[in-house]
C-alpha cells in the first residue's frame, strides 16, 4: 500500500477507468454544453420542402437561359408565395411567382430569380435581365439535414447552433449524461465557515470555495458537504454520507502528515475499496491520494491550496469531464499560449514541475513572469494565469526561453 | 438615415456607447464569472497570524545555526502547538514545539525546522541536523494578502481562485454587475414553435434557440419573447414589451426585404430612437440593424442563422461583455488558432468576409476547410469550429497559406 506514488501519465490512465454518470432527458433548450448519451440521428429532412434563399420570383431556369440586360426575357406573373403556406397553383413554362426568402418553392419551379433582376413592367409581366441555373437561390429538401443522417456521436457537447439544429429538427428531448455531482470535504482543526469570526489560530475555508467553483467551471455540481476536524470518525461518517449523495468525493485539507494519515485510514475503512495512488510525482500537489471505494473515485487533495488547484487543472478538469461522458475526455482539453520566460526556472528532476506563471504583453509578444510563493498562498493563483510545465526530464528552464503556456480553464482569451 | 452602412470598426465603437446594466449584490459562492461593479480591498491581512507552511518544529531560528548531520543542536521540547487554537507560552532559547503544518506560530519562533530533519532522543529533547533561516516554513501575518491591499478592480472577471480568496477573506457578498437579460423575439410567417408539427411551407423556430444558447454562453440571461408573423402591430407590440423586460433586444429573422422594412419602421416608431446602423459591411451579416431606443440596444439580425451567429460572435459577444461590466469588453477576446488554409477563397473586396472553417489535424498540423454553403443552412455551422476573417482589402486567400482562426466561443479547446 505504501509507496504508492505514480507519475502524471499512470494518473490519468487510472482515471480513464471511471465511467460517466448515468443518462438524464433535458429540454432542447436546457441542453447547452451537455454531452450526449446517444447519438443523434435525424428523423426527416430540414428543410421539409423546397425554400427560396432570396427575395425574388419563382420560375423554371430553363425560361431564363440567354436573358441579359439587352434582351431580356419576359414572364407572365401568375402568382405569389405566401411565406409559410402551400403555394396554389404551379409555374408552368414562361409564367412566375413572387416569393421573399423562406418562402415555399411553387411546383414546376426550380430556381429563383433576385428581385434587383427583375422590372415589373406592369402587375402581369416581369422583365427579367439575367439567367439563372436549376436550384439558383433554392434551398432544396434535405440540403440543410438528410433525413437518416448521423447528426451527433454520444460524447459529442452541444454548441449554440448544435441546440439550434436539434430545435430545427423538432428533437425536444435530449439524452444526455447527467452532470456529475462532486461532494467536497474541507478538513483541517484550524478551519472555520466564512459564517464564524475566525479566532486566533483559525482560518477561514478557501479550498471548498475554491474547488466548488473549480466544479461549477467544469460543469459539475458541487456539493458541499461541509467542515470536518481532522478526526477518524468525524471524517469517516462525512465520507460515508458524502459517497451516498455525489459520484465523486473530494477531500481536501490534511496538509499535515497526521491529518493525511487520518485520511488514508477512513479510506481504507471501508469494504471494496482499493487505493490507487499514494502521492503523484509532480510539485505541486505530491501529496495526493486517489482511491476508488466501490465505483466511485475519492480524492485525498492537498491541503495547500495552489497544490489542490493544480491537482485540479491536470486531473480533475478531464476527470469530470470523464464523469460528464464529454467524447474528449482522454486528452488534454487546455488552450496554451506560446511565451517567453521572464526569468529562470530551476526545477528538481524525478518529478514534473508545474510553475505558476502570470503573463504580460510587450511589443505585441507575451512573456511569462514566474510566480515563486509558497503553495499555501492563494494570492499566488489569483497572481497567475496559467502554468508552465517542466517535465521531469528537465533540470530548468532559462530567461529569454520560449515556453508553452497552459492556460487555466478561467483563461478569457483577454490580456 | 438610409445607406448607413458601417464597417466593423464603426460598429464596435457605437456599441461602446453602451453602459453596464445595474448593481446586484450575489453571495461569493455564487460569484464565479461574475464582473465586480466595484473594486475590493482586502480589510484584513491574510492569513491574519503567523502560521507553520510544514511539520515540524517552531524554534528560534538562531539555535540552530551551525547544526549539521555531524555536528547537531539539541534542543528541548517544551511545548505543543494544537492545530486551530493559540499557543501556548512561548519558545524560549534552546526550545522548541511541535508544530503542524497550519499551525499558529508561538511567540518567540521564528522557524520551523521540519520533521525530517530532527530526531527525537527522548520526550524532550530533539537533536536538529539542518540550520533553519528566520522566517523558513514560516508564512507571516499578512504574506499571502496585506490589509488595505486592492485585491480587484472594477470589471474584474471571478475565478475559482479568486471565490476562494474572498472567501478566505470573510467577503460574502460581493457587488457585481447584473446579467444582461436579452429579450429574443423570433420572425418570420413561415416560422413555428417546436412545439407545433409545421405543416407544408412552414419551419421550427431554430434561431431564438441558437441565440439564446449563446446569451448563456456569454453568461447573460436569454427572455425569449416567443414568435411574430412579419407584420407592424404584432412586431411592434412585442418590442415594446420586451424593451420593457430586457436589457437588449435582439429581433432575429426578417430576411426578406419586406420583413426588414417592417422592422426599421418599428424601431421608427418609438421616441427616443436613433438607427445606428443599416447594414455592416460584411459577409455573412450585412442586413443588420441596429438602433437605439432610449438608453437600449436593439439588433434586427439577419434571418439567416449562420448570418446572425457571425453577428453574434463579432459583435454580440462584446457587447453582452460590455453590458456585464467586464474589463476586457472592448477587446477581441476570441481564441485563435494557427491554421493551413485547405482551399483557395475568394472574396470581395469591400467588406470583410467571414469563412465558416472545419479544423483537422495531420501530421501535428492543423488544417482549416472552408465550409461553403448557403448561410440560411445551421449544418454549415454545426460542422464549423470558427471563423476565418478575410480582411476588406484583401482579395482572396491561397490554399496552403496559414490563417489565423477565430475559435468560436463554444470552442472548448479538443479536437
Amino acid at each position: 500500500m505504501f509507496f504508492k506514488v505514480k507519475t502524471s501519465e499512470e494518473v490519468l490512465e487510472i482515471l480513464k477507468g471511471f465511467n460517466p454518470v448515468a443518462e438524464e432527458t433535458v429540454y432542447v433548450g436546457d441542453s447547452l454544453r451537455r454531452a450526449l448519451s446517444r447519438e443523434i440521428l435525424s428523423g426527416e429532412d430540414l428543410p421539409s420542402f423546397p425554400r427560396s434563399s432570396m427575395d425574388g420570383y419563382a420560375v423554371r431556369a430553363k425560361d431564363t437561359f440567354g436573358a441579359s440586360e439587352t434582351l431580356p426575357a419576359f414572364l407572365d406573373l401568375t402568382g405569389e408565395v405566401i411565406t409559410g403556406q402551400t403555394p396554389l397553383g404551379s409555374v408552368s413554362p414562361g409564367k412566375a411567382f413572387r416569393i421573399s426568402t423562406g418562402g415555399m418553392m411553387p411546383e414546376g419551379a426550380d430556381a429563383v430569380i433576385m428581385l434587383e433582376y427583375c422590372h415589373s413592367l406592369d402587375n402581369r409581366t416581369i422583365e427579367v435581365t439575367r439567367t439563372v441555373s436549376p436550384l439558383e437561390n433554392v434551398i432544396g429538401a434535405g440540403d440543410d439535414i438528410k433525413k437518416g443522417a448521423m447528426i451527433f456521436n454520444r460524447g459529442y457537447v452541444l454548441r449554440p447552433q448544435d441546440v439550434g439544429l436539434l430545435a430545427g429538427l423538432g428533437i425536444k428531448d435530449i439524452r444526455v449524461f447527467k452532470r456529475p455531482r462532486v461532494g467536497i470535504i474541507s478538513t483541517g482543526d484550524e478551519v472555520v465557515t466564512i459564517n464564524q469570526a475566525p479566532q486566533q489560530g483559525q482560518v477561514r475555508d478557501i479550498n471548498s470555495y475554491t474547488l466548488s467553483a473549480f466544479c461549477m467551471q467544469s460543469g459539475a455540481i458541487p456539493v458541499s458537504l461541509g467542515l470536518c476536524k481532522d478526526d477518524f470518525t468525524s471524517l469517516r461518517g462525512m465520507v460515508s454520507r458524502g459517497l451516498e449523495s455525489s459520484d465523486t468525493l473530494w477531500i481536501s485539507g490534511g496538509s499535515s502528515v497526521g491529518a493525511r494519515d487520518i485520511t488514508v485510514k477512513v479510506l481504507e475503512s471501508f469494504k471494496d475499496m482499493e487505493l490507487l495512488a499514494h502521492g503523484i510525482s509532480i510539485s505541486p500537489g505530491k501529496p495526493t491520494i486517489i482511491a476508488r471505494i466501490g465505483s466511485k473515485a475519492v480524492f485525498g487533495l492537498p491541503g495547500h491550496v495552489a497544490s489542490a488547484m493544480v491537482i485540479a487543472e491536470i486531473f480533475l478538469d478531464p476527470f469530470l469531464s470523464r464523469l460528464s461522458g464529454e467524447e474528449w475526455a482522454s486528452g488534454d482539453n487546455h488552450f496554451y499560449i506560446q511565451a517567453e520566460l521572464a526569468r529562470n526556472i530551476e526545477s528538481a528532476s524525478g518529478r514534473d514541475d508545474y510553475i505558476r506563471v502570470k503573463l504580460g504583453k510587450r511589443d505585441g509578444r507575451y512573456f511569462a513572469e514566474p510566480i515563486f510563493g509558497k503553495s499555501g498562498l492563494i494570492s499566488t493563483l489569483v497572481e497567475a494565469h496559467g502554468l508552465v510545465k517542466i517535465d521531469r526530464n528537465t533540470e530548468g528552464l532559462y530567461r529569454g526561453q520560449t515556453v508553452d503556456v497552459m492556460l487555466f480553464k478561467s483563461f478569457k482569451g483577454a490580456l
